[in-house]
């Protein structure tokens, strides 16, 4: 029990990992050559596999290690890299997970497919949990993460929008994919409604502090700690918490700075820099993080719905260590 | 009775068709603006609505005139509108039956969200109905459909391309959905599996046939007729039936002006009209209306499975009509 205290999720869920692979895999390798390789490319660049290890984690408190939570782990997986590879797309990245991103590679035509190939595998292996109410929570969460990225498009170049409309936006396109896993997780383990609602909680807050995180880190860390291109948001003009906090703490000049570059997107060689400057001015990063803390422990609050078991430690952990991300 | 006969089977489900209808601006009204109105722009422009068309039929062959085949024609309408969008990303089309397509409109970004909005929608509504059997078969379809694009991609700018290759990518991009939303409307109605194969049959080899005619339409009507822009396939090197059948008769020179035309791709002004005269020559588009026409006659046999009723002479009608389509 005491080495146990120290296992992270990821160690716990070695063998159950290795099967969503399996699954993963196993619907990537039919018939068609190019959706394998580009399917494959962004699975084996695959960061942490955060979500489905919550969907994992949620059944295995339960004591649940059947073979559904894998199925609904993989689905989950199949849905986060469909939104990936149409992001990717729509905001015409070159870098993810300090990879070229599939769009750079193959081109948007086949990674539009690809996309859609993934999202409806997903429902497929849904589809073999039998678990109609937890293809409820997964399918309406791929309805909130559009409009979530719709919300998205509309703040784009409005430094002055208001924190609601940023949490609704983060709240759709990341945090309620962190939901829907952990909620079908417990789902399927026979939660009862109490427990899949906490665990949504769980879930939910773990996102809103993630997409914090990624939107500061936009501002604060190197390409090569990422694996992605810094300084993309302010280039885009996208509207996330550091410039939302920033332009209300800015005077007159600053704003001027950031209706320039934000809203007008006419930027110059130096303006991050600049961005930089005033967003350090006024404590932003400090503050933004302080923010995503309390989104953590209305996390962790959460898992008090459920019994002691042993994957609490680690599920404390897991959400903790979203705020000291380095990619 | 007698008037019956002479009833299509959109005058059968007026009442059905607006309630699909009403399903349907339920869920592009939610929340987001942008999207109600890109999916309002395509459903709009509705054309004959066959497939949800399909669904209500075959569900009322067997009595269903119930809740659950009205969801399941939403679903189905909303899965073909996805696709629509995202082929016209892909294809980077400019009009679409009669009017200008939506990325024209309103851009790439917004028409992929929207398609994948519309795609996960699809799959709210089919979670309404409780039917984890329905779910598959159109999940299943989905997967197919963009198999069946991928492989679209793969013989593009192939003139010698052999035909079982086309009917994969035709069966797969068009005929699978067809086939899956008579199965799926067969399905909720309670049929047996005698049926419910047959009614994939029915669909599927409709499909088939459309597509053809589909095809063929590019290669001899005119803008003002189907709304669309005619020779685009020809335009981008897509390989579709006349061509497939024409590289065959075609001699060494003939091949010669294929080659340079749809496999380089390098078009001069009269080279459509000089495409469509080797097409001419070899009676092609006659060829092509034959081979369809056996499909639908697969697809008029496959009724054989149903017992008596009002709905198969329209349902007949239906398939021999696609024949004749003008858009």
């Amino acid at each position: 029990m005491s080495i146990d205290q120290n296992k992270t999720l990821e160690d716990f869920f070695k063998i159950s990992l290795s099967k969503v692979d399996e699954e993963i895999f196993k619907r990537l390798n039919e018939n068609v050559p190019l959706l394998s390789k580009i399917g494959s490319h962004l699975i084996k660049a695959k960061g942490k596999r955060i979500r489905p290890i919550l969907t994992l984690a949620m059944a295995a408190q339960l004591n649940d290690f059947s073979r559904k939570p894998i199925l609904l782990a993989a689905a989950v997986e199949f849905i986060h890299t469909a939104t990936l590879l149409h992001d990717d797309v729509v905001d015409q990245s070159d870098y993810r997970r300090g990879v070229k991103t599939a769009n750079i590679v193959w081109g948007n035509e086949a990674c539009v497919l690809a996309g859609d190939f993934l999202f409806a595998q997903s429902f497929d292996l849904m589809v073999e949990t039998k678990s109609i109410k937890a293809l409820s929570v997964l399918a309406q969460a791929s309805c909130k993460i559009t409009q979530g990225e719709f919300l998205q498009m509309q703040i784009t170049q409005k430094p002055d929008t208001n924190l609601e409309d940023y949490y609704n936006v983060i709240g759709g396109k990341t945090a309620q994919l962190f939901g829907a896993a952990c909620e079908s997780g417990t789902i399927v383990a026979g939660g009862n409604k109490t427990q899949i609602k906490a665990s949504f909680q769980y879930g939910y807050n773990i996102g809103l502090a993630f997409q914090i995180i990624d939107d500061v880190m936009d501002y604060t860390l190197e390409k090569r700690i990422t694996g992605k291109n810094i300084g993309d948001d302010f280039k885009l003009g996208k509207t996330t918490i550091p410039i939302i906090l920033a332009w209300k703490e800015s005077n007159m000049e600053e704003r001027k700075f950031w209706i320039r570059t934000m809203k007008i997107l006419d930027q110059k060689e130096n303006d991050l820099v600049e961005a930089k400057k005033i967003i350090d001015k006024y404590d932003i990063i400090k503050k933004c993080k302080k923010i995503a803390n309390q989104f953590i422990d209305n996390s962790i609050r959460a898992l008090n719905k459920f019994p002691e078991n042993k994957f609490k430690k680690p599920l404390v952990n897991l959400a903790e260590s979203s705020l000291i991300r380095t990619k």
